[in-house]
């Protein structure tokens, strides 16, 4: 009964290697479908295209006027008015008539002086075809307009209609199914219980299928019971193009798929050599391919597109679309293992010149670092990673522009930047705050290395019992920057509702056992306990949790929130935005630390602007446990 | 009477500026509405959006094992097994299960010996919070998912779902009713008699609107009548966010709608300094914008950009894309005029480790120009032009992979070469045969320049009666290039059906009075009957319709159609194509003219491949009037 003896060992099959081998096992039914030519946007044609007709179809008038032998009107000229008989040297047209023979140009109506109903006078030659759209002009009959696999555009649907050609041949989308199981799982909505999670893979797996142009159905959830696995497989392998199960493809006790794809059909494949997304399964069920992707978000997103997309674009009979690359400058060293490709979600700012990426975090069950990413850094397998200020090639997860009108916030955490964001927006659509919360300590050091336009800091010099000027003068005293006093905030105890334990103070956290929520060094918040527990001659040792840290005070309020024997040290809102009970401590100053060249710049006027204006200081203080700072003015560093 | 000296002058305003002030007066009520975050994609938030819970919402087992005290199993190794009791030591739990107190780690099922029902035993040790997912891992409650005017990803969907965030507010979508004008105008349809053509810009206008996340609303066509037009124009101001009108911008008789806008409302612009596009008009009826664009398609869709698009981006509060830009070197001069921008619709090839555009015709009434352009060339309206070997940055409105991947493809037109791009491309998604139609020299000089991979050349030498050959080794003596036979066709008289004027040979067709579809000056074809009339000693003037230029063998077959007095040179596969009839005076070989490095080329032999295969042949075969060269090698050009 020695079960923990057993193991199943993954594949490293390089990524490359694991597309192709699929690709040759792909035999795709590639059905097709005709359809109404102004129906037909975004979809893929399945044939060459012709056109049904020229346009125009006739020689037409492309003017109201008169249609003219134009060899009758050569001599015409101010001092040699020509006069032309109706029906014998003209006829009237309008914009669209058919040009009758022998006529071979038209002059506009407003160059024609009307003598009488039959007699007309004109003062200036036409040349052959003036103002006649020859049959074809743009478009002519029997004419290829598209290739097989062209996705239609709008300006396509003009050129399909306008020759007539109003129904043409399509791909039919490939039916995608997938299947999330898991016990653990249920279906979206709003107030689960504990333990139970909520299925969203599946969504997200259906809206990239959608995207990439198939056609995705979204199986129910199916619970980790080998039985109930295998009848999904079976009638989805029967009734689509191709089948996504989403985990159980690991190595553990209840990881079923693999050994269930192997029973039904063939495996080619188990375990790519990749950071996210090793543990990948790609086989065959009755001619059906089967992907089974990882259950960590990130790494099933991106498995989905390296192994699903190139089969929806085979069926298609289109090519991938690659990503645009941006280089850029790390900000920090990208440490990389042998024989894996890594890929890493990357934030880009453009300060100063140069675009500078930092890493977020490589947890594969983080969805918000894809979010949030601006890039993403493929790390070749035989590379160890790479130096900070390396210069690399990042695939684009956002555009350049908007990476490049973004300022970039680093520092303290605080609420207030996302309203200050969302205010910059609403002035300008291309301009907002990207904001990395990694503690006033690391923004400052932000702004040292460059890396950043602004910084929130609220660091308490135990010594002179200021806040923030002491810290930079002392790490920032080379540079041009400016300090400008944003906020007044309340710190304080975030405590369960009812105080359960009673916290008063922070003796009291380490006398009745209360588990701590920490936050990580660097942070103003961190350094404020840290002083606390200096004054109150407590060691660390004596507080329960002091080393796990959190990166927010979200986070630390939502482990509060948790379990009722916890306490934390926060802000006032992140209190109140979780219905937890608070008690102040402190009257912060949170101060925003710019480079001199952003605060002087229009965007860092702008910022400025807004947070001087009424509305915004009043939309903050409405949160409660802020002040704004009105009529702030930079601090002296001097 | 002297209607002739009316005129209306159009602005030259510049087309930023336009924009600019169109702007200002735009007052978007800028609805919004709430709905489903699962059926979000590609929506614009209208707000910034927080998580409503945490993910994961509980500290939760990431997998199936037993919750312990990690402190209890430091001390745990192989040769020091340490048994727990369950309900005192541990607990069992699955995937998803809560993390009950006081436990902080789950060491895997697999790793666990169970010795009996409430005893296991241990051989490793697990750190604090192994194995477990805490709360807000991914997502912290409250935290800010996204700003407003963020468009809906796939993975965004995810995190919306994940944080029970089951609806957003995003903005509606803004109304844009499109009113086409015109009498000569029909709706999309198959068989349009003459005198009427096809409203397609309507359908063209209308799905850009819709790509742009706007809510386009088609009009019924409407008459060249000014209450008919105003009638539509002031339901549309009442019901829309946005109004375009089309055609009837300009400046002439029948051109109402500026008239119509400062009658009802006011008129901002009335002209813009663009070529094409001129003649827009910018305006407002009871606050709602209208814009009137011009007729001709290219014109429409263009200024439809310019104008329209920022119009919905600042509704929706999102910023306009920019097109990625390529630096090019142009294979011919462009010749633009002072003090309007020039956008010129430009093909791009990869040739020889070179990316080299060209210009598509600039007629405005092209659509097909739009459908072909690899890029946009916009020349500035300083600048006069830019000289042949001039490098310009080009907008792209195709991917550079695509234009990479391509094949150039120019010189004389046959149908074979749409087949043999099809073939290829069902062999590689990625390839294609770009064409142009230039004629058999334009075809020599294009890979004398490097502009063209291969070229389509039919030739006859008048003195030594052979294709090809001497105008190769005339031209290209220089160059390492490859001669490849490829077809014998065809050529001969095109005919309207049941040949009225009874031609039989060339002079026929002078004596006749026939109206001859010429070719242009280059082509194999026009080389064919000049030699023609040289033989039978015909001068060119004796010919009726001798200067006319077309392009390809379609055109002039579809000139002929359109006409029961024509005739033309050309191939059979486009007599048949339009149903004409045909006489065959001679079999031309067709050749392809490749560079040696393309030739050689896996592209090229791939190209080859399928030339040589019986499938191809057979397809080309059954075309009529054509036969390929079987086993062809290529021809001796010393």
């Amino acid at each position: 009964m020695k079960k923990y003896k057993r193991k199943v060992y993954l594949q490293d099959k390089p990524r490359k290697v694991a597309v192709e081998e699929l690709l040759t096992h792909f035999r795709p039914r590639r059905e097709t479908e005709w359809i109404d030519s102004n129906k037909a946007l975004g979809r893929i044609t399945a044939e060459p295209v012709f056109a049904l007709n020229s346009m125009p179809h006739y020689h037409a008038s492309a003017m109201d006027g008169i249609a003219v032998r134009a060899e009758d009107t050569f001599l015409a000229h101010e001092q040699n008015p020509i006069q032309l008989k109706r029906n014998e040297d003209f006829v009237y047209v309008d914009t669209g008539n058919i040009i009758p023979s022998p006529y071979n140009a038209v002059i506009m109506i407003e160059n024609v002086d009307e003598l009488s109903e039959d007699v007309v006078e004109i003062i200036e030659p036409a040349s052959p075809w003036l103002h006649i759209r020859p049959i074809g002009e743009d478009i002519v009959q029997e004419e290829m307009l598209f290739s097989q696999g062209h996705k239609i555009r709008p300006v396509d649907i003009g050129v399909l209609l306008a020759s007539q050609t109003t129904k043409i041949k399509v791909m039919r989308p490939p039916v995608v199914t997938i299947i999330p199981t898991g016990n653990e799982l249920i279906a979206p909505s709003v107030g689960a219980e504990p333990g139970k999670l909520i299925e969203f893979n599946g969504s997200v797996i259906a809206n990239y299928i959608y995207e990439w142009g198939g056609a995705p159905i979204l199986h129910d959830i199916v619970k980790d019971q080998p039985e109930e696995i295998k009848q999904a497989l079976l009638h989805a392998v029967e009734t689509s193009d191709i089948v996504v199960i989403n985990a159980g493809s690991s190595a553990g006790s209840k990881d079923y798929t693999v050994h269930l794809i192997k029973e039904l059909g063939e495996v080619f494949t188990h375990g790519v050599a990749t950071r996210p997304g090793k543990p990948v399964i790609l086989g065959k069920i009755k001619d059906t391919i089967v992907v089974g992707i990882p259950g960590y978000p990130v790494s099933a997103y991106l498995s989905l597109e390296w192994f699903v997309r190139p089969l929806v674009c085979a069926y298609l009979g289109t090519t991938e679309p690659k990503r645009q690359t941006l280089r850029v400058k790390l900000g920090r060293r990208i440490v990389s293992t042998m024989g894996a490709e890594d890929f890493v979600r990357m934030t880009i700012g453009y300060v100063g010149g140069e675009y500078i990426a930092n890493p977020l975090t490589r947890a594969a069950g983080v969805t918000m670092s894809l979010v949030k990413a601006d890039g993403l850094l493929v790390v070749p397998s035989e590379q160890l990673g790479y130096e900070q200020g390396e210069y690399v090639e990042i695939e684009l997860l956002r555009s350049e522009e908007e990476i490049k009108s973004a300022v970039v916030f680093n520092g303290s955490h605080d609420l207030t930047i996302d309203i200050l964001s969302s205010y910059l927006r609403a002035q300008s659509n291309s301009a907002k705050i990207i904001s990395s919360h990694v503690g006033s300590m690391a923004g400052i050091m932000a702004i040292r290395k460059g890396e950043a336009h602004m910084a929130g800091v609220h660091l308490l010099d135990p010594v002179t019992k200021q806040y923030n000027l002491s810290y930079v003068k002392k790490f920032l005293a080379e540079q041009e920057v400016v300090l400008y006093p944003f906020l007044r905030r309340k710190q304080g105890w975030l405590l369960p509702k009812g105080n359960p334990l009673d916290i008063e103070n922070v003796s009291d956290i380490a006398e009745k056992g209360a588990l701590f929520v920490n936050r990580q060094k660097g942070a103003g918040t961190r350094i404020l306990f840290d002083l606390l527990l200096r004054e109150h001659g407590i060691e660390p040792e004596q507080i329960n949790g002091y080393d796990r840290e959190m990166f927010s005070h979200l986070s630390v309020a939502a482990e509060v929130k948790g379990s009722p024997k916890a306490v934390g040290l926060g802000i006032y809102p992140a209190a109140k935005a979780m219905g937890l009970d608070f008690i102040a401590i402190a009257d912060e100053e949170y101060d925003l630390l710019m480079t001199k060249s952003f605060f002087e710049s229009d965007r860092g006027q702008q910022l400025v602007g807004i947070i001087q204006s009424k509305e915004f200081q009043a939309r903050v203080e409405a949160i409660g446990g802020y002040s704004v700072v009105v009529n702030a003015e930079p601090r002296n560093l001097q």
